[in-house]
């Protein structure tokens, strides 16, 4: 299959690739990356890069932020980036990329754990987790030409631990080789409509 | 207990009112109310609302719209519309209104089936339910002063199967007097980020 891992160069990404390369043709796209330079904000910029990558069999999105912060602080601002970031920037690849997917082709989008294990300061992650999982098992019933549509949602990864891990008391961190494993479940499978939870 | 409701002349809101009429002091808010107009967009137009209400023991919300388009069709303002209507319109409110909330007080927000029952048409509403369903989760751990948060999640309603039941193909649907049970429960109990689905 040809692939394109939108935030490959990532924790995530780089593992995903790593799980797929040897049986795939894998494409890395990313902010940096200078032959598939993608800002997942804009459309423009997403419809550029199908431009660049043509027809492909699956697509998988590694990339998305949220902001942090109690809600005693938070503004509207930070959840709009949350939205605008995470959520939008996946489904805007979803809205211009059906078009380059082959029949039986597949998305594979990233949420996360926060919403069903949330941490302090995590009301916008949560939001935007609980919006890509509801998509994901909606947009499964309606895309066209077969094409599937899942969701991974990974807990911590234990490569990210010494950033991340003070944020989440008393969860057990995931090695990033099995989180990469859902992905290629969704890649290489045959559901949809799923949202694929990794836990130790 | 002095509750505002906002959208309280819908189908839904004026159910809620007639639920808690009797033993509480309501006051109705929405898009046209003289007294206490509000416009969900807009943080300013919140802010204006609840300089005319005071101090509140409950907010009831039951406003908020999203678009409805087969996924094939959908671009992103199509998205952005419920993001910014139903999403955001309900985190304005809670953001601006916990100052103006008594300790103990509530939030009900209203999410809806669409996320874990899916219709044609209805992606982006999954998204919004489930970003609000997610949101009130992780809110109800971090809100100051004992404020509690809870969302209802109604199927179809009869009162409004004339307009929507061609929409809902092989759903039951509910009395609003049924619904607005739930979020009684949510404004007199003690209970807090839960999601109080109502189905027949």
């Amino acid at each position: 299959m040809k692939i394109l891992i939108i935030g490959g160069s990532g924790v995530i990404g780089r593992a995903v690739h790593e799980t797929l390369k040897d049986n795939h043709e894998i494409l890395i796209a990313g902010p940096h990356q200078s032959q598939y330079a993608v800002d997942m904000t804009s459309t423009e910029s997403i419809q550029q890069l199908f431009q660049n990558t043509g027809e492909l069999d699956a697509m998988v999105i590694t990339a998305g932020k949220t902001h942090f912060e109690p809600i005693t602080k938070f503004d509207t601002a930070g959840y709009q980036f949350g939205l605008n970031n995470k959520l939008m920037g996946q489904i805007r690849i979803v809205l211009e990329g059906m078009a380059y997917l082959k029949s039986h082709g597949s998305f594979t989008l990233t949420s996360g754990v926060i919403n069903r294990d949330p941490i302090y300061g995590g009301t916008s992650a949560a939001m935007v987790n609980g919006a890509i999982d509801s998509f994901v098992q909606s947009a499964a019933l309606e895309l066209p030409n077969s094409i599937r549509i899942n969701a991974v949602s990974p807990t911590v990864i234990e490569e990210a631990w010494d950033r991340y891990g003070g944020y989440f008391p008393g969860f057990e961190p995931v090695p990033v080789k099995k989180v990469a494993l859902a992905y290629r479940k969704s890649v290489e499978g045959i559901q949809t409509g799923r949202v694929f939870y990794v836990e130790p």
